[in-house]
């Protein structure tokens, strides 16, 4: 049977033995199927990689044309949003916890990534979201986010104030510990902590998630993806704007962040048979079928 | 300067003599006008409309090209429900409160009004529900709501149980007060005292917003407005599923009720100017610039 | 060793075969160890009863100085509503499932009330509310409620329009779905799905929870038990206050509910060891220790 | 008349022209009365003062046996943690907004100030918190706080864990953005606004109140006063624990916080016709009477 995908990029969580030996375990078995394995340089040394080839995490989204990621949803948000620019689609291996995105289990790695090299999978696409923090009209900043883009007070304790504008309209002002702007794959993240609802995937939607805001009626606000949302802080001398809690921007008052979906979705495949509310309905434990 | 509309239907809240009279004075200015003014038989006697037209209420959405409505939010909920299916656009003009949807004030209604037939308006289109109720397979009940379909325990005061399933996947079993499924119409109404997200009304969605929900984590979700929605009682013998609160449906267990969006939207035309956050602002008490 | 407890009224709940015999083996039980066995007349035929007395519903109070219940929490309100006005001390045994309230499982039952028996138990007292619903001054019902006293709509759908009083002073007035008052004992019940706080037993409180309101900003308070409440129904046409689930009354118009602590709380008696806490986190799939 | 309060002291909030002239308007009306004035150093200068005598702010506790703040409820927290240890009794005037605790009105103040002097008030008694923070057995801080201490995460995103203890037993580890422990004088305050109960002052009462937590059955709970909560620190490089907002130290993991009600209550003295749900009712835009 013919493989879909000729070059696959592998990626794993940083420094576990035993994930390492399943990510060269995959490999073994990929190259042995006629696959062009590449692996991540971060993810293994040359001597766990073997014979096989190692490729700089910089260089993987020109190379590859399918990334498998073995660890958590963690790791793969940091892999969604180094491959997002070469549209190289996703595939998630837990490690013994469902994870939102990683919804293979080890012990099925090799059986469901065969069926998905041979074309048996789910495609679902997710919108990311491109930010660009400018200061006095010069951008400071800019990066992408799978799950959120959070603007937040720091360590000092005090809320902070800013106002939002949609599409140049403006929307509110208000006064919190800060403002989620969510895709609908962190609207099971910390959206949802905040009170945010659940927004399903295919919906093209944005969530503006107010961290507990002092006015009762601030509440989550989903609009349209294609919008175009403008924080910015008014007061406030210890804030930050967080992309998917993996890299961040101090802020000063007066600062924008500007936020649009981005161009390109991610695709992650999942193997046949998946459903989005199976794999809710398992994390947050609820009701099953009654009759 | 030419009229976009010809013939107006003109409709007002029941039972108010000033409402009766303001809707009178706004028929004699369009028959000044030359537009063709025909009255609803509900909202005016033969002696209150004068010369006008009276027309039934069943025959309005065949004749009128454009509605006016005179009243609050319950009223322009009704005359949606009864106008959308001959896709007759409305105008709400309220009676000195602000409404979500009723957005002209009485002292600006000529001229507001004058301004849309000359075309100087922002339209806004909204989606509205139908929904079925099957017995057995058989339909025992249909309607259209632009707010929200509501299914809830009645006086007993004992929580029901039901199932959810969306596009034929099942989502999840409950045991609540009851569920609404909305509109983004229907998001700022009972969905919003329930916990539910705000969603733009541009937003292409359906949310299901539980009511008192015994699981703490059967949160509202939002999905995409192109799939159904099947409700399905397993338990609750004093249950009801209402429609835009203005008609129900006793339902009966193993019940199921179907929901998809309507094939025609709502039209609402706004004077020029009109913006959807500043009147959420407004309705909702949120902060104004604060620069 | 001498029994502290000289007669034990025995219940179980309604029409259960396996509880039945659960209910005569305790009862064999406690007679081989001197005990007067008192079988409530509804929980066990004559039949089932055998050699042991039964005893009216209504004659209990006065009888035994001790109760056991075999059944849920459900079961455990009905007879603590009954048996409060005679300061009889309850002990709640479970079907397999722990409850907030009875928490000793079916296969330590003779163990642990034995213990209970010797004396080795932690004793739990919790508040009652009284409430009376007056119209135009005249009683017209009046009932106990070891969870919550709850008004609210009936199945027409409509809010309900109410104020509220404590002490004589004014609290607010309020639209919504309804209102639950709620003992610290009903906190984890009805009033928790609506969003109230988690009240220890030992605080000497009372919750307001409203239900569904209209207005975001009416939240949940908590008031000391030794106030009287008032709530007078100021608008809604279809209206129950409901006690503990279990009775109700229909409300009209005007009608008002006074509700007070009730003098006599109810003692629960669990087995040593016993800690609200983890029965708690048990319940509410809280976190465990981390390390 | 005679007058209850031989020794006033007066604090205003920094920095504003127009208090320091309302400060010393009142100072000039108590002198006059026969009071003594002891004006706080740090809220006006020597110039300010006049002839009135100006006091250290750490002498102030033993000299004052009354004291009368000028400015909102942020000044009023700090004074209150400054003489709870004395017992000094507070007035709170506000600069023009009704505040939680600063219910006289600028323009009444002489007024109202001279009725509680002749002893005509409402006093109302809050508690306040104790904390110790505990590092390996030692403490490393300490801090009285009126409205919470707040245990949470500082600026670097990631949520921290912890385990609590109430009387020394477990009650749940969580994973949260932090914890409020709140008075009831703080329910109104920042626990308001992560969804915490109002609790009413007279409640003897601690809430705890998780931020974000990422269950969702991590609901706020409320535990009597005479408790003693622990806090343990588990995880979380970048944590701090601030008390009242106004002081804070930074904890290591593993550090605990231990939490206790102060031996001194906080008096306030408001005007005779004080009513705290007057004030709750309008701060929080509640329903008026209907009738």
């Amino acid at each position: 049977m013919t493989c879909l995908f000729k070059k696959v990029g592998l990626f794993a969580r940083h420094g576990k033995a035993h994930i390492v030996a399943s990510l060269r375990e995959l490999a073994d078995h990929l190259a042995s199927r006629g696959v062009v394995v590449l692996i991540d340089e971060e993810s293994a040394s040359a001597e766990e990689a073997g014979a096989h080839q190692r490729v700089s995490r910089s260089d993987m989204g020109k190379l590859a044309d399918l990334a498998v990621v073995l660890g958590g949803d963690g790791t793969m948000l940091s892999i969604a949003r180094l491959l997002a620019p070469y549209r190289v689609p996703l595939i998630g291996v837990n490690q013994g916890r469902l994870g939102f995105m990683t919804d293979i289990p080890l012990h099925e790695m090799l059986t469901s990534i065969d069926a998905i090299l041979n074309g048996d999978f789910v495609p679902e696409d997710r919108i990311l979201l491109s930010a660009s923090v400018l200061r006095e009209d010069a951008e400071v900043a800019s990066a992408l986010a799978l799950n959120d883009i959070v603007v937040n007070r720091g360590g000092l304790g005090a809320m902070i104030e800013f106002e939002v504008f949609i599409d140049n309209q403006f929307v509110y002002s208000q006064r919190s510990d800060g403002l989620i702007i969510s895709t609908p794959t962190g609207s099971t993240a910390y959206a949802l902590a905040s009170g945010g609802p659940i927004l399903h995937p295919t919906l093209q939607a944005i969530a503006l998630v107010p961290i507990c805001p002092q006015s009762m009626s601030n509440r989550p606000i989903a609009v349209s993806d294609s919008c175009e949302v403008e924080f910015m802080l008014t007061r406030g001398l210890d804030t930050r704007v967080h992309f998917d809690g993996q890299s961040h921007c101090d802020l000063m008052e007066m600062d924008r962040v500007i936020i649009r979906r981005y161009r390109n979705p991610l695709r992650i495949l999942h193997p046949a048979g998946y459903n989005y509310y199976d794999m809710l309905r398992h994390k947050l434990h609820w009701g099953e079928r009654l009759l």
